[in-house]
């Protein structure tokens, strides 16, 4: 299928309607480009208001035997775990935005299955080590992304309108930092960040790690990247993103996974970030050459580096914002305010 | 009366707090300071959720006679009118973040009095033109001061515990402008914006206004900038901000009027910055410069310039989130979730 193209005409429409309402033009900033994204990208001049829908997915990686984790692997469970119990920080903000809240394994370590409030996908316990083969079979990567997809089209189904993928996963710092600096064009020593908080000694280790995984898949085509140094997890978000905007839904980026997953999914189609807006830019090393590369400006920066959703989850109200302005506030002439040139 | 000292020992428990939530230590960025300072501010460990009043001041200017606003004065009382009818940006910013919202007239040109859902205590019918002359006597000025002090009062007897004051005037960036130039010791051409939208030659025109405004008010002493060269509207917000920070709520700044207001009330109570927080940054010229004087770091950049306390109300649910996910996450211990140094 193929990406949903973007009602331009819409925005001419929305971008005329921000100037006659009673402000001066342009004067709410980006607010006013905002609200005019989501009028050509919901076909209507006043956008509806936004039932956002949060996907978690969680996997584990093998490349964390190179002791690239400031965490151990076993974390990845567990706070999958603690996302069925509510008690994350994606929990708080899902609450907060309105959004409702999927956690899917795809691809954890410990055994999850029979826990309630998880969705069972498991393609495998975590994916092989990245530095030393395919981090996952090529038919294992096509499942995982047929998952996300297939996540996708049920949130729409059950009246999202608004996608937002977040991900769980000791070592995808790693793996999302090798899909970067491979489809940039970039150095590790500028991709690769501190994760969940190594020391500089970590650092390095995680630099030398990402260097050579990509001398290992040098020789290899982009559609590869995925399979060679990806991560369950980082694949069914890549195929959220194609299945939302094929289906024509907005999609807010998170921080520097859900970019490496964006990015991998251009790969396939190149059009998908025509539907995607960026939250926020991470505290992580190489997130704003990431952004960068997909053409994206993030709304806020936080220094956040959290994953799970969180910074696109924070955004969310800002968005509601903008729409609300744009589809509440009067015209000069429906207030009887005198206009600049009036 | 004395501004509150804030609670240093409640912020450090607040911090421990932080480090016991499951996440990496910091990795909620500003959130987390965000949370810590409302902790201390409240003088609560968990902070309740925020109680948001937003009060509109308004009032016209003098200057205006010089040519420096890109709209005529009839304006300013044409929007507080959709102000009390719903229709402004302010209204739907407030319905957004849960504010309670105080339109109030301290000196509006326009006759608005009998009008329903305004405050009327009009002191003026806008100030002089502060290029010739004071902008008010010295007794207008006191009274603007403690009708805002009078809005403060009472929002927090109602039960806010978040103050956000906005601004309504035609022709107060240049009062603004005049304001921050000598209350931060920069020049005309570094502060001076193109407000409402004026073009070059109208913010030529403004440079040259300000600065001649300074030479007339350069043998006086900073405690009568606001009556020389401020606003009815910009005394009233000095008064509602010296309230606040005398009765212990914390205040939200919004862009270049507040920061100028927050200037002129930092000359009455050196400490009132101590129970601030910057919103946004302006597009318009400047308002970095009398943030940074105030010490405050804006948490978003829009390129809002609108006025209003828009910028403040909008980042509300930012705060309210950060204030969540203090409140609400999981500890490491209560999740199971083993510690990095665990």
């Amino acid at each position: 299928m193929a990406v949903v193209a973007v009602n331009t005409e819409i925005e001419k429409e929305a971008r005329a309607h921000q100037d006659n309402l009673t402000k001066p033009r342009g004067a709410l900033g980006r607010l006013e480009d905002i609200a005019c994204w989501f009028a050509s990208r919901q076909g209507k001049l006043l956008p509806d208001p936004l039932l956002p829908h949060i996907a978690v997915f969680a996997g584990d990686h093998g490349v964390c035997e190179e002791g690239i984790s400031a965490y151990p692997s076993v974390v990845t469970g567990e706070m999958v775990k603690n996302f069925a119990r509510g008690g994350a920080a994606i929990n708080v903000l899902a609450r907060q935005c309105g959004a409702t809240l999927a956690i899917i394994d795809v691809g954890v370590m410990s055994d999850l299955s029979g826990f309630e409030g998880i969705t069972h996908k498991k393609f495998g316990s975590g994916t092989a080590n990245l530095l030393r083969e395919a981090a996952m079979p090529q038919n294992q990567c096509a499942a995982a992304i047929e998952a996300g997809r297939s996540e996708a089209k049920a949130a729409i189904a059950a009246g999202a309108n608004l996608l937002i993928a977040g991900d769980m996963g000791i070592g995808n710092t790693t793996a999302s930092a090798s899909i970067i600096c491979r489809l940039t064009g970039t150095t590790p020593e500028a991709v690769v960040g501190f994760g969940t908080g190594v020391d500089e000694n970590g650092r390095s280790l995680k630099v030398d790690v990402v260097r050579r995984a990509l001398e290992r898949i040098s020789g290899k085509a982009d559609e590869l990247v995925l399979q060679e140094v990806g991560g369950l997890e980082i694949a069914a978000m890549a195929g959220f993103y194609l299945q939302a905007a094929e289906s024509g839904i907005p999609i807010v980026i998170d921080g520097f996974i859900a970019s490496a997953a964006a990015l991998a999914a251009r790969v396939i189609e190149p059009q998908v970030t025509n539907w995607m807006l960026a939250s926020h830019i991470s505290h992580e090393n190489g997130h704003a050459l990431a952004l960068e590369a997909l053409g994206l400006s993030p709304l806020i920066n936080f220094e956040m580096r959290l994953g799970e959703g969180s910074g696109a989850a924070l955004v969310v109200p800002l968005l509601q914002s903008a729409i609300a302005l744009h589809s509440q506030m009067a015209t000069f002439a429906s207030a009887g305010v005198t206009d600049k040139d009036g």
